[in-house]
């Protein structure tokens, strides 16, 4: 039983942590931090949190758990306070969607000051943002990826796995890096490719957007999504995208290369697998 | 109402013409038109046709209303059978995914033999095939394009668009070329970047696809579909497609020097602008 939870940020994540963790009876009293008291307003207003506050120090204070769920850049601007404030006693995670970095700056500030921090990263997010759209079976049945590092204390991912599997998550590990390349690769490449795909179709003839049937809709739904949250997201991730990004371009080519071959069998073999790499995901 | 209404090619397409011709009692009978004998006994069975022949010229005989539903190069393969085994009264029109082709076939076949044809696509495919996944409903509210020419009589353009619409549908019109670089931008490029998409993520670490979550299930799952459907497709409509091909990888190319630039307002702009094009598409 968590006495006190600090959610620092109450978008689609946060504000989820917060309504699920009162849903499971989770924690004794739930604190929101956010930017603006009218931003918070609702959380309270459903209940969602106990408390509000715009003051992060204040926010943290005697918390026992506390979860980060601020777009990465800000959550990475935010350690430094977040460390300065938290109890010595928290345990510490985050929802953000790159790791490497924010766990990186996390151990550094642990030199001067150990705390109990684990990265987390919900594959739970929607093209959605906001307290709007948070809900308490968010996390249910989601995969959450912990990415603890040989200086993580194996009691504080423990309890941090229980923290997520109470929500209804399904966890497991990475390491930060191998996180990075692993979202890069399922969810950055993916978003900026059906970016892209939007911007071309946008441009052509109106007349070809008006008749877009599911299929586009479906393919495309993740470019209906928050600019700077995805700005910041590419910039996080840079690297791994980059590499993600040329291998894309790899098999662009060589896809067309062989649709040009005119080989109906190896153009048909090399669908039949890609059908059944994504055949397998259900 | 239609006194004998044959559909050649029992597909998700075909099957799905029957059934919503059935469920509306818009003809007197229904004749099935296959490959096999085995192919056209769940559709006989579930009354979704009233006969069925592997024999076109035999399937088309007395038919006042023709359905071309085989793939395309098949479909295009066909015509000279179709031209010779259709009455003279009879109204032809197909649901091939691309126009040009088939359209300029037909009308150099209608030099020699005048016969009513237009051209239809319902815009209402899916990564899944057969008649096993057809649906009396598959028409409803999906948007089906005509690609008329000046060639093409008018009353005919009339009778094949109330067919539609009494099936559900509604219905829009377009000359084939422009039909064809159309379907090329919604349809067949989102089809060829999401392949390369799961090629490339595919030949990742295994891992990666394992923490795979909605978002890139959504963006991929056109990317399950029928090999040689799709090879056919691609290759029908080449030149169409490489030109979508090329916009897509000039805007790809330009959202990553953006992303390159740091302009951090410039790059929240271009999101947004393609976020509002996706959101409009609802």
């Amino acid at each position: 039983m968590i006495r006190r939870l600090s959610v620092v940020g109450l978008g689609l994540l946060g504000g989820s942590v917060a309504k699920a963790a009162r849903a499971a009876s989770l924690a004794r009293e739930i604190v929101g931090v956010g930017r603006s008291a009218a931003s918070l307003e609702p959380a309270l207003r459903e209940g969602a949190v106990d408390h509000v506050t715009i003051d992060l120090a204040e926010g943290l204070k005697g918390a026992d758990m506390v979860v980060l769920a601020t777009p990465v850049t800000t959550l990475e601007r935010q350690l430094p306070s977040v460390w300065r404030a938290a109890d010595s006693q928290a345990l510490l995670t985050d929802v953000g969607s790159t790791k490497a970095s924010i766990v990186r700056a996390a151990e550094a500030l642990g030199v001067s000051r150990p705390l109990d921090f684990v990265g987390s990263h919900p594959m739970a997010g929607s093209n959605l943002s906001g307290f709007k759209v948070a809900r308490a079976d968010l996390f249910n049945g989601a995969t959450i990826i912990l990415t603890p590092t040989d200086r993580t204390p194996t009691d504080a991912v423990k309890r941090v796995t229980e923290f997520w599997e109470a929500l209804g998550g399904r966890v497991t590990s990475m390491d930060p890096a191998t996180h990075d390349r692993a979202v890069a690769a399922i969810s950055h490449l993916p978003h900026l490719v059906v970016d892209a795909l939007v911007a071309a179709v946008g441009d052509m003839d109106p007349r070809f957007l008006d008749v877009a049937a599911r299929g586009f809709k479906d393919t495309t739904r993740i470019a209906a999504s928050d600019p700077v949250v995805w700005r910041e997201i590419f910039q996080q991730n840079r690297e791994a995208l980059g590499e993600a990004l040329a291998a894309f371009r790899r098999a662009l080519g060589s896809l067309e290369r062989l649709l040009e071959s005119g080989d109906d069998a190896a153009i048909e073999a090399a669908l039949e697998r890609i059908r059944r790499t994504r055949a397998e995901l259900g």
